[in-house]
């Protein structure tokens, strides 16, 4: 592992990270809680919809036949009854009879269309003088909009009992929420969220609320991470800073590997105090993979603790910033992904705004801006100095991933690149 | 407004609403409740960063000069300290001296760079025999990786004191949260988040929960646009639902404009019993617009209550879900975009698929998948019936805005396209 040649590469360390992601179990959530989770089966058309014929405009129901008129562009109709919304219409339409009714309306027994308001002409009977009609109603309307099925939202047609109304894996969103609503469901199937623990480890770190004495600085991992886990759906769970010893890593990572997943940051480099494989290994977790050829992130860590029929996946990440905002985006939000029941999406690439240089021997991850012009998806590389440069890192919403293999990179060239905020 | 050439188009509907958004007041929340929302002001640096020079690798503190050493290629230091993150150092570095430390710990004086561990070579005391040294550990590092400033981050390189951190209206995301907390920023300036009241109508809805009598169907809406104003940021203020009357509309409604905004399903189109527009008059609301030429969503309604130096917006959405869907989307998130402090952003176009043939003389929403393949955004129509086709839309993520006039959309064209749930 000195050398980059032996490290594993992105692809590689993802693949088996990946395959340590077990299915979160599924669990029964209100409808309204239900947004960003994912469906743990498929569900089925309970009824067929929508239950009965209903009216999709304002206007008059009217019957198959007309009855006789000198006009012949034209046909009138009695209007015998008024149907909102939410009633039963009280009769069959015949021959000449017409039913004033609303949008969403059941539209009676006998109508041949719906005729929207605008579209009628409403006979007044004291104007047009009508004789021996007591009062009746008639509407005119032209012989043109008299058009079979017209505005009539059939019985059955939205959705056929039995049918898959939504497949498993659907991720829940404004849309599937009013499908589900309308079709009767008030609670869904899910997978269940994941819950992660982070732990930021470190004697130099003091809460990003104090003033840190003279070599100390403020952690900004364990609030970004938090961040980052509750827009990817997951429940933060944050445990103290622990200490650089092994007494303070042993308590906190006891803790934390209660946690489906245990987010650690910082003592997994090569240096003296870089205790936490140690303590990973005393408490039983399985290394997966530690240290990848990529540039930062370098000394990424993976490991799992199986126990007592569950498990916890322990993602060691860097203490820079950055390095732990890439981390968590290359690795730890395509294993949230698996675990909730989704399906790991495919690379993103877009085009370069100017070219690139790639130096050095490891996969760069690269702050980028992205953003959507005439059609095309593009990024364009910030300026930016280190791992530890948060600055120039919060103009970017992105990164490109850039293999030094394949040398120079032209402008309008296609690079593969990673949302940072569940943009996509 | 009986015809479609008197109604208002899109984009001067969207005008009208975007004039009446009034930006929400500023608050300060706790850094870690601030993910979402808008910076309401500028925020400067308040100290230099880092404070001090940082090591940014595990390895040697070295002194400006090297001690003699009969290998040319290699110079010998004396390690005179051991510095781990957190800790402050004891002395000065002088020639030939040298200190260990850890990333991120604080480089001494006299430093000129840090060398990687890997790139040390540590004499064992007894195995090299050196004599006369009592015990005083040396390290052999090859001449070619001491580079003046190598591997320090130094004092002040990442912001200035005074310096803009981030502008005003600024969306915070994780790697925000991050430089924030950096910065110590325990609380953050920002746009209170909107306040919106949805408020159903109509004597046939009842609850998603409930099984509907004949005529009846369950309230699809008000779940839906739940779920629309949360993936907003706003905070969604549920409603009981108002039955067709002039009393419960009036009592729904005077609560309703208590919020900032009001949302309302149904009753707004030119049915007898949609007396929605009446009610707000009423109330003292005065109407921006009603009537758009746009299919779906072309009863739509907005106006403004303006009073005691508050205001509320009202948007009346027509009752067909997919109708409201699509006005919320168009209409409604720009405006809580606006009163957010966000810019609202410029029209995103994408590639269709395949052709496409607008019917009638509106505005077109239809719903599309969008999706990213080789750097272009696709849209690729749904086969979709009518605005009450939620199973249909549910198969989308997006919709595009076709425009009668355009006359056919040919494959490859670009189009207007709107992301349905915040994907940009």
């Amino acid at each position: 592992m000195a050398g980059a040649g032996g490290l594993l590469t992105v692809q590689q360390a993802l693949q088996l990270a990946l395959q340590a992601a077990v299915l979160m179990d599924s669990e029964d959530v209100l409808l309204e809680q239900s947004a960003g989770l994912r469906l743990a089966s498929d569900l089925l058309v309970p009824q067929d919809q929508p239950a009965t014929a209903r009216a999709m405009m304002d206007g008059f129901a009217v019957a198959s036949e007309v009855c006789g008129d000198q006009v012949v562009e034209q046909a009138v109709f009695a209007v015998v009854e008024t149907i909102t919304a939410g009633l039963v219409p009280q009769r069959v339409l015949q021959a000449g009879e017409a039913a004033r009714i609303m949008t969403g309306a059941m539209v009676p027994g006998g109508a041949m269309c719906v005729v929207p308001v605008e579209r009628a002409v409403l006979q007044s009977v004291a104007a047009e003088g009508v004789a021996g009609d007591s009062g009746i109603e008639r509407v005119r309307i032209g012989r043109e909009y008299l058009k079979p099925s017209a505005h009539i939202l059939p019985a059955g047609s939205l959705a056929r009992r039995g049918e898959i109304l939504l497949p498993v894996g659907t991720r829940i969103c404004a849309q599937h929420i009013a499908l589900l609503a309308e079709h009767g469901f008030a609670r869904v199937p899910v997978r269940r969220r994941v819950e992660a623990a982070v732990l930021a480890t470190g004697n130099e770190l003091v809460h990003h609320s104090e003033t840190p004495q003279q070599g100390c600085i403020r952690n900004s991992n364990a609030p970004m991470l938090q961040s980052q886990l509750t827009a990817a759906g997951a429940i933060p769970r944050m445990l103290r800073t622990a200490q650089d010893s092994l007494e303070s890593l042993r308590v906190q990572i006891q803790r934390g590997l209660r946690s489906d997943v245990l987010l650690l940051t910082g003592g997994v480099s090569a240096g003296m105090l870089d205790l936490v494989p140690q303590v990973l290994r005393e408490a039983g977790v399985q290394q997966i993979l530690h240290g990848i050829r990529m540039k930062p992130g370098k000394p990424l860590y993976v490991g799992v603790l199986q126990q007592a029929g569950r498990q916890c996946l322990v993602f060691g990440l860097p203490g820079n910033p950055v390095s732990s905002l890439a981390c968590f985006e290359l690795f730890v939000r395509p294993v949230l992904e698996r675990m909730s029941g989704g399906v790991v999406a495919v690379p993103v690439r877009a085009a370069l705004v100017r070219g690139f240089t790639v130096r050095g021997d490891r996969t760069l991850c690269q702050p980028v801006q992205l953003r959507l012009s005439e059609g095309q998806l593009l990024a364009e590389p910030v300026s930016w100095t280190s791992s530890a440069d948060l600055k120039s890192a919060s103009d970017a919403n992105g990164m490109a991933i850039f293999e030094p293999e394949h040398g120079e990179y032209g402008a309008g060239e296609l690079v593969q690149v990673i949302s940072w905020n569940g943009w996509f």
